[in-house]
């Protein structure tokens, strides 16, 4: 066992463990031992039961900890598979738990106020052609669901967390979603001026980071979450 | 159920959920609903089985899935509690599983050069007498512990925390340890001129906080990062 995995080891294993919470760690070494990907099929039951020398009842417990933890996923009929993004879960700050949820909304969107912007800048200057088309793509939909009056939440979050992809950093690409979580609570707006804003701060971002200029893609996206955080600073007050 | 405890449960149901797992969404539902607060005993079994009309194998099983996400934690012959630190896991954007360890730390510090001058920016601007007695007490054991020898790593982090405490923004609090999170796997310095550095820098910070002087704890956060980036940097060459 290598050096970090052992203190990642240390800190799991700072509460007192249940035979299955063990073997659970035990099967997550073996997807990193065997070089098992992400979205790859785990040996299956048996096998597992005879590698870790358990019976198969601990190992389907220790199954049911690890897709509780996000790590695996059941497939029905096809077997127990890593999953796409191992180890990340929803909302893993807890906020959902949180009850002045006014106040969770007005630190996250400081939050965002100082990381969106950087994450803008550091996208124009890494993105690259391919990337280009897609995040067009990605303002194009964004546009038409607007205009077509729909419930354009999903396409907006897609937009920002593929700019925070564009930046190459895998960590921020992650970071993204924690900040944005529990935004959408607030987005209620269905004013027509406020939804034509959205369109052209969206075209603006769009364009100064396929421009790779750096600075007006950072500007951009400052006044986009800004003047999101009046808004809903204003709702707040209602 | 309010509107946007609503959009949590619609996240949460992506999936296909098996019985234990839907009433561990009914007991997560419970402690919103009753306000049972972090730290606090769970209903036990018995009545958990009543209230939510199921069986208590069922709620065992709940029981078990919510430790594993770290919303509840079993204290042996006490009873079921809710954590302190409810649904907050250690690792959630699963960085274990990175197989390119060099490139996350770099990532890493990418972000932390870029996140935490400005939490120590904010700290200056908000940090209260009560705090300034902390963060400076802090600061001593730090660096009593580095000219005793030790493994200061603990008091490091511990230092680094505090700071983000102080923005009075919990958001910034619960997201710095994500960022610093792993770091420590490639803090393996011992050169003594490196150490004294540590020494200086934290000082530095310590106090352009306590003054109340955001700029200057802006500056004095960065170089400190910016000068273990280049450590690690160099560290990594090797």
């Amino acid at each position: 066992m290598s050096e970090e995995q052992n203190i990642f080891k240390n800190i799991q294993d700072k509460q007192e463990k249940s035979l299955a919470e063990r073997v659970a760690d035990q099967i997550n070494q073996l997807i990193l031992d065997r070089n098992i990907q992400q979205g790859d099929k785990l040996p299956n039951e048996f096998e597992l039961a005879e590698s870790l020398n358990v019976g198969r009842g601990t190992i389907r417990e220790a199954v049911k900890l690890l897709v509780a933890r996000n790590c695996l996923e059941i497939r029905r009929g096809k077997g127990t598979y890593v999953t796409e993004k191992i180890g990340q879960v929803n909302d893993p700050l807890g906020f959902a738990y949180v009850s002045d949820k006014v106040v969770l909304a007005e630190e996250l969107l400081e939050v965002r106020l100082e990381l969106e912007p950087w994450i803008a800048y550091l996208a124009a200057q890494r993105i690259n052609d391919d990337e280009k088309v897609e995040l067009k793509e990605h303002c194009d939909r964004l546009e038409e669901c607007i205009l077509s009056g729909q419930d354009h939440n999903k396409f907006d979050n897609e937009f920002h967390m593929f700019i925070a992809k564009c930046t190459h950093n895998s960590v921020l690409a992650e970071l993204l979603p924690i900040v944005t979580y529990s935004i959408q609570m607030f987005t209620k707006f269905r004013d027509p001026e406020l939804l034509k804003n959205t369109i052209l701060t969206h075209r603006e971002i769009t364009n100064a980071i396929c421009d790779k200029d750096a600075e007006k893609s950072r500007m951009a996206m400052y006044k986009h979450v800004e003047s999101n955080r009046a808004s809903i600073k204003l709702l707040n007050k209602k």
